[in-house]
């Protein structure tokens, strides 16, 4: 394989997945390579990890399951929370209602969406469906809204704010809806100066949410945290159900192990947060403008369709959307695995 | 983390799939962890083994997919097949029609099962199954059968002979029936000396088969080989809404570039069939019975109680059965991970 | 349309389901067809007839819905009771495991059949399966069973007895396990001599179960009787959600008004059981033996395979087996609509 | 029962199928109930009844299917087009996407929506919808579009032109899209002055379309076409899987006849064009708004709040929205049941 070298030419600032896992994740898959250990998430490096999770989320009862990827997570925890004639509120630039192959209704389920603002869905619209949803005199033959589906950052890198998630918890207990917060990129969110959700807040506004390691320097796996146990029967069976379960379940307790060992997870987000910062405060000085206000790892840029296709040539980016005939949006994505020479690199194509 | 010395300290036999990966694949792991690659499949890793496996099943046309677990590739695969008012024939003791707690059900598809003999389904049976179905005049009131599925070994480590699957395979085709080999174990079935079924053959036979990396030496991960591609339009979408699609899917190519170089992928069959087979003699020459006649990496031996469960504290294995009230069937498994050494400690305490 | 001469020629006996609605039943359903009511089963008809249903089985709480036809009925209740991750036990011959075309499984439920003893299954067997699940260390991995399917009379006729429902029950409770008993031709089996299961025990006993209308007199329509309402939340929806919610629930509520004005319902069972009592009579003297034990309106003889012939160009059953390459087992029904004189007929051809 | 007199006492205008069936469908329906037919639709009153649609549509070929209701046509039909990772288009007030409880998501589809006016979508909305999706760099992800669904006339009572749909038929070929029409008030667009869309441009242009009994007449059912069989193969099987099979299918099959004996459909439907536009005539001279420009049997009335509160303890009316705080919007049907007398007292009313 001579792609080592070709891997290398390019630079690479399209997604936050594009690398393996972090050396000290590797590190611990090293070690404990060939220990034999039981399947399916049933052995002791599991169970650690689980322990420092929850003392992160700062949870004395409550449990954690490891899952491979991001999208099976969200199906198999909203296929938990619904009976079949009930279905997930989302933004309708949610994940789960676009870019998951519908796999929600692959389950059975009706994502209601409610239309974003920078990814974003706030508690007056939420609120705002509900009273709607209610003063419907034909609701009986409709699905019926059970759960709040947030992502934190959301698909456009912005952040719900800790008052912001108070007020849709309170929704929610208003309208016995149940609220999950997909964190497929958590550790950007956690290590944004601008943030002011920690893992304790999740833990306790949440019915569940997850925390991401695929996207934040695990070579996979995604950590769901369920602060109720008694709401969760029967989920590894659901797990397996959903295709979800690892034979070497011992591979993702390692991971997640390493991830809440000495902060990293935190430091790998603040990596990730502080090129992105840079990048961002450049954009500024040459006058590129920001086509939404994201404080994350996710950029997004508004150039002139020529200008677009200049620098897609010289840099992967992600082209994200044309917002008019002369415009592209491409989105710029900084990671634990962006390296500092890089980012000098891309801004001085920029 | 004190578990690695903990984990040392007992004797696995229980299954084939408790240690990590073999060493090849994670040097190839290691070698590759900070290349960045587009991601769901589409990077050079992926790319290369693909065309090694196609090489290896002499396809010149032909498709490869890479999955991360054998529930989801089953489902996955067989949701492919199927049409809503379809059903797929499994043996009773089918992996599909027990232990993957209801997933071809959950997409909607019954499993027809056939009694089973050492878990496998003979070609009599099946066509049985299929005069049956079409002398009853109340079948469009029925789950119409569209697929056959085969696991290649068994579940009881047992193996289909060439004949069998070409007499399968001919009925397959009078009843317009696809079929579908589920090959968890393969290079377990690829290095049994008793074994004439070679890949090519499952490739020319099969309408779609999977090589199994989990239990095979990868750390996760199996291989849908596909002879004709047509068959499974939009299937990296399917693979998405089942959740079976890796982010990282650099991590899948990866692992099968290195399992089919240099023969590795037999080379960890034969290691597994020889200790196992060294096992079986001593077996024979203590004169404990086999409860099952398998050739493979899974031995079934029959004990009474008491002496099971003697045996149980010395030694890992998997009760498998108890087929009356004084005796019980214990699994004995060996892999690619089994070591010499450990199969002494077992025949001492046998 | 010159059908009516056509339609008299010949002999039906293959089914309890050949005629429109009983004539009671024909007359309510004109004398309110231009009533203006509201949809959906809101109306008072419908109301009036679940009164007389509650009445009927003792309930002074509890519920009663109307839906169309049998198929529909079982999936839509045994949707309500089991999670994704449960499945239905069931007798191999029941209804839902053979001749609903995989409506449980397009819902995502496995059917976990045991082998019916003349259409039933006993209270040993169901103990036996349980124990054996909880016994199965991998069971984590399986469909976890959750609900008990019954019909009575069975798809062979027998019956269950108030004692074998109070050990099936007991078993219920002994594992979390809840009743569902289909009364598809419920009517038959109130109305037979051997029968000691009343609609108050039913009631008592089960946690579901639906008076049969369809093969019981009326054009269409299944009544599910439901103790306990808290069990069923939303059911409305749940109907809908399946397909089952008739627009003008009106002519559902008439015919179930009626059915249980003044006896009808077992008038009907008593007429059709006379009269198959008659034929089983009449079968004796001519010794022509019986494949099944059944005491209701269904009648299986056991024939040479020439003599079925025979028999099936004079008069029309259902073919419904053959043991063995020589002989069939034909299906003989009576119904509310059989005339004294087509059994005359029938018992001068045979 | 004393509801004949209480059903008596108000006007109902709140919907097209509140009263039972058209006189001569009634009896249709009491000449034929001793005749004795086989299940399931084989009939023969069901194949005259097959006959006579698939002549009103000019179709040689082709096949028609009778099923009980419009959610569970609506729910097979499609589910038989699609495969489970392809959608279905349709407008955000389609009845598919709000009032059926979800049953499209609970067999596993996903319910594109694309913004009405009026009810309507328009041929350059879905070539936008498909262009934007092919331009999309990650659709592969996506729930693939696959179908176009369709109400003639719509939920707003709005209709389609024969050019329109001829537009939509050329994006459909040119995208690999199949069209389907949900007609459940087709008689009211038929019987419309305004309309040229005939039932052989439906065969021609649709790949599936039904022609609506519950709302037009009948006591229940709808007919689907199917111009192309080979389109639809096990279509029975799928019709019984989804709960919608008949037993008694004779009941269909004599009502369609009826209603395709000597214009039936059509003069159903001039009736209560005609007294809407009588309604409508009346309310222009009164200057009451009209909030929709609808020409079939549903007329949208806008009222100051404390109007449409006045109204509605004198009339029953279906409440349909309020697009202010000052406003409501009403619904009036007509249907083929409602009388020039009552008429007249709701023109005395408003």
């Amino acid at each position: 394989m001579q792609s080592k070298e070709c891997g290398e030419k390019r630079l690479y600032f399209n997604s936050d997945y594009l690398a393996g896992c972090h050396e000290r994740i590797l590190q611990s898959l090293i070690e404990t390579n060939l220990i034999k250990a039981p399947g399916y998430g049933t052995d002791e490096f599991t169970l650690a990890a689980k322990k420092k999770i929850l003392n992160a989320c700062e949870l004395e009862e409550g449990d954690v399951y490891f899952l491979v990827g991001g999208t099976q997570t969200n199906d198999t925890v909203i296929s938990t929370f619904l009976r079949s004639y009930e279905g997930v509120i989302s933004a309708d630039t949610g994940h789960i209602a676009t870019h998951e192959a519908g796999i929600i209704e692959v389950h059975g389920h009706k994502v209601l969406t409610i239309p974003h603002k920078e990814g974003k869905i706030y508690p007056a619209q939420i609120r705002e469906y509900m009273v709607h949803f209610h003063a419907d005199g034909n609701n009986a033959h409709m699905v019926q809204p059970r759960l709040v589906y947030l992502s934190q950052p959301t698909e456009f890198g912005t952040l719900y704010s800790l008052q912001e998630l108070k007020d849709i918890r309170e929704i929610c207990n208003a309208y016995s809806l149940s609220l999950y917060v997909d964190g497929a990129r958590l550790a950007y969110a956690l290590a944004c100066p601008e943030n002011d959700v920690r893992l304790p807040d999740l833990a306790k506004l949440c019915d569940a949410f997850y925390i991401g390691g695929t996207k934040c320097g695990a070579l996979f796996g995604e950590a769901v945290v369920i602060p109720e146990k008694r709401n969760f029967p029967f989920f590894p069976t659901t797990i397996k159900q959903h295709g979800a379960l690892l034979a070497k379940g011992k591979a993702l307790g390692v991971q997640f192990d390493a991830l809440f060992t000495d902060n990293l997870y935190l430091q790998i987000g603040k990596h990730a947060i502080e090129l992105a910062d840079k990048i961002r405060s450049a954009l500024r000085k040459k006058g590129i403008p920001l086509a939404v206000s994201s404080p994350t790892n996710q950029i997004f840029i508004l150039l002139k369709k020529d200008e677009a296709e200049r620098i897609g040539k010289a840099v992967e980016l992600t082209h994200w959307d044309d917002p008019d005939d002369e415009h592209s949006i491409l989105r710029i994505c900084t990671s634990w695995s962006t390296e500092e020479e890089d980012v000098e690199k891309l801004l001085a194509i920029l």
